[in-house]
């Protein structure tokens, strides 16, 4: 067995690596630097002298700038360096970075659900959607009998989701920013994985009424349980709509598509230092290869790219949709404003432990799951695609609001990259968990699907790790195979974003 | 029989009243007033001529201004009327109005369960906090089976509740109103129904780490799930957890207790034109019952009593209550400019059906729940109380925030008035509900605990229907009653109120 290597270091200029295990003091980790201190996993190493207020740069950007002069060999943690100034958005250069050499993918078709419009399903889903949270007691009994009662009659339904959520009603129904809310729960009702059966259960005197969700208003999909005399008549109504939707449901069979029919979201969580260099890359390769197929694929959180937005801005198709990703920037700065808060509120306690010294350093890692393609178009939050392959969905970073947010968007799996490990799951998609550290594996064995960490040690490229991610995404996407999120049942609530008050 | 009323008209000077039943045109409500066309149950009709722009009175207080000049015997609806400018709380008269002959209940006593400190508990439930949505998925799982093989050993215990919430990561923890949400969970690892039996369930990297929330971080109490290897291990070691916190709680029984260990909540959702002269002067009255029993009686919604508010700081019991009631007003009024709304978002649609035309009558009828007692304290959302008798506790008016931050403040029962119905239920405390209407009674006989509706058609009296709502809480807190929302397990999501940005 080769000897591991000891440090990463990803550009020729950086004056930082990172350490691939913990360092003891007074290791030669190359050449003519000794560590001087014990350095965790994953944190950084100074590989030169670095002088007060000068640059720290790793993926060959600039991190910040040291607070005071940082000796080679030195730890160099959180408490380090300064912020540097975000780029300005209003200024960036678009299009001039256009890859048309994408990998091309071992294989372009899969097996999933067609849909009458629109991208086809990877699970068959029944869903049903709320206008409003008072409903969800009412909703939840009825969604258990409907699970032990109906569902064992009809087999080739995977389930029933209860779109719960907060939203509805003691909101802000017209604050300018509620639109992003509305916007999301009406898009849930054309979820790819429901097949196009609607169902929406709702209360009566709600702000948010069904016509402000769907244009099909009629009593074959809308239910209102003001409507009926008391608790047993509108669990039965529930109940009895559930299953005329699954009578049809159960119709359904999977179909040989081609890659164009699948859109798959990338999303990473507790993220640390080898993220940005194992999980995070082979990501992008794994969505390189779908997008070059065909594939659409988004990729989100706002606060995670802003301080490297300039090299998106540079694979953005055209102008509209370069500018469309500056607006994105702009209106969450405003937004984090208004809160008396900076992107510096990102990263968290976690990704400081696993190396990530500040929001520009997880920016890095966290664009790496972009891959390399074009960027054809830049969604707002929860807004559905009009274009195939590579988009930008901006979203809150929150994994648990990203999740939502991409659901509404119409993804039908999840690629999720974990560094410190969260056992996150959706009810509506599957979500595969990508690990960037073999120890993360080891010790989350029946919660990680795929181990990125074998890039660190030398023992896997990011292309071998990218093609092994893309087959186990098809495999999923085609029913082959299952998540372990799905396979324990591990299901998240839906936190849909909403910007404005609540009254 | 005695001819039921046609109409309720409140103060000797209001120049509209409501009709008990909806009125076809040309009917005489009262001498000299014909109704000029049909009027729907509950709406409002013009017992004089009214000038354009002359005021709108009813409860003795000016609603609104006529937008145009309506002529005796019209029915007037939402759209007639101009919003009043709000009440200047930086000038309020201060504790003029506390009344000191308050009705005596019928019981001084009840059965509760005794905490070692703070109020008694209502029911004996296990507790599971948790730090960050992360954990959910497999908490949830870990519940289920902890309810299936372990709670049949401790039939003592009542039950268990995940405290699951959307907070914890992913948010600006740092930002100045974030407060709010910290204090919520941190105040959730005291509740009286959770018998100080402390259990918390983290992931590990999550902004709000367990020292956040609780003086008590040793493994005795706080488990996090990235320490353990695996889901099986994990969900094992909750399980484990769980059973030492179950075999105390088995122990504890109900004793008699004085109701100055009683504190419970009073909310109102769903209201029409009736529950300001129904269901919330009733529970207005059991609420003085209850405060000079010497129990804490809770009320909330900050929309809901704004522009009423100089009425509740006549009853401020000193200055200093004085300025924290106003103090919240202007709070809010900052966080909905921020947010550019105002008070007009608040009613709902099922308000204004129900003939609560706007805000300000929405006021009238809502602080008819806080009774006639001085008010003695007043709290920010999710704060606990130092005071015994009725308290302020200011909240948003949504049921589904408002619950969440009142069992925070510690409510172990909750008293929810409404007029169109909804289906609410809270995990950790019993919600009683009462309806303002016979027609609602009739409607939900199932979900509805105590029918309001009967003072509207003159079949019994404030009074009576308050102290039957009284004994019903007694009934309730002290286990020999189960709630509605109880017996169908109606439980809706902690949507615990968060003002901070999500980053």
């Amino acid at each position: 067995m080769a000897t591991e290597p000891l440090y990463i270091k990803i550009k020729e200029n950086d004056n930082v690596a990172i350490t691939v295990h913990a360092i003891p003091a007074g290791t030669e980790v190359m050449e003519g630097v000794v560590s001087r201190q014990e350095i965790p996993q994953g944190h950084k190493i100074a590989l030169e002298d670095i002088e007060k207020d000068a640059p720290i740069r790793r993926y060959g950007v600039v991190l910040g700038y040291a607070l005071d002069f940082i000796p080679r060999g030195s730890w160099i943690n959180e408490h380090m360096l300064r912020l540097p100034i975000p780029p300005d958005v209003r200024h960036m250069t678009f299009s001039t970075n256009l890859r048309t050499d994408l990998p091309k993918p071992p294989v372009t078709t899969w097996e999933g659900y067609r849909n009458a419009e629109g991208y086809a399903g990877t699970r068959n889903y029944l869903g049903i959607i709320t206008t409003v949270q008072c409903v969800e007691g009412v909703l939840n009994v009825a969604v258990d009998r409907i699970r032990k009662e109906l569902l064992p009659k009809y087999p080739h339904v995977d389930g029933v989701v209860p779109v719960n959520h907060a939203y509805g009603c003691g909101v802000a129904i017209n604050a300018p920013e509620a639109v992003i809310p509305i916007r999301a729960i009406s898009n849930m009702t054309k979820h790819p994985n429901f097949g196009g059966e609607l169902m929406i259960v709702g209360l009566g005197c709600e702000k948010l009424q069904p016509n402000m969700i769907t244009d099909q208003v009629d009593p074959e999909h809308v239910l209102m349980l003001q409507d009926y005399q008391g608790f047993d008549v509108m669990v039965q109504a529930i109940m009895d709509m559930a299953e005329k939707k699954l009578k049809k449901l159960d119709q359904r069979r999977r179909e040989t598509l081609p890659l164009s029919d699948l859109i798959i979201g990338m999303q990473c969580g507790g993220s640390d230092a080898f993220s940005g260099v194992t999980a995070n890359p082979s990501a992008g390769y794994a969505s390189d290869l779908l997008v070059s197929g065909g594939a659409t694929v988004l990729f989100s959180a706002v606060t995670e790219v802003r301080d490297g937005v300039y090299l998106l801005a540079e694979r953005a198709v055209n102008e509209e949709v370069g500018k469309k990703l500056a607006d994105e920037m702009l209106w969450y700065d405003h937004y984090l404003e208004e809160g008396r808060v900076d992107r510096s509120a990102n990263p968290t306690p976690g990704n400081k432990k696993g190396g990530l010294s500040n929001i520009v350093e997880k920016a890095m890692g966290s664009i790496a799951k972009s891959g390399t393609a074009p960027i054809v178009e830049v969604l707002s939050p929860a807004e559905r695609p009009t274009k195939k392959g590579l988009i930008y969905a901006a979203t809150p970073a929150s994994d648990i609001v990203c999740g939502p947010s991409q659901l509404a968007s119409g993804i039908t799996l999840q690629v999720f990259m974990t560094g410190r490990g969260t056992p996150y799951g959706l009810p509506e998609a599957p979500v595969v968990k990508v690990c960037s550290r073999t120890d993360m594996k080891n010790q989350w064995p029946d919660l990680i699907d795929i181990n990125a960490g074998t890039i660190a040690t030398g023992h896997a490229t990011i292309e071998e790790v990218g093609t092994e991610l893309f087959q186990f995404i098809i495999d999923v996407a085609s029913g082959r195979k299952q998540t372990w999120a799905e396979k324990h049942h591990l299901y998240n609530y839906h936190c849909f974003f909403n910007p404005a008050p609540i009254t």
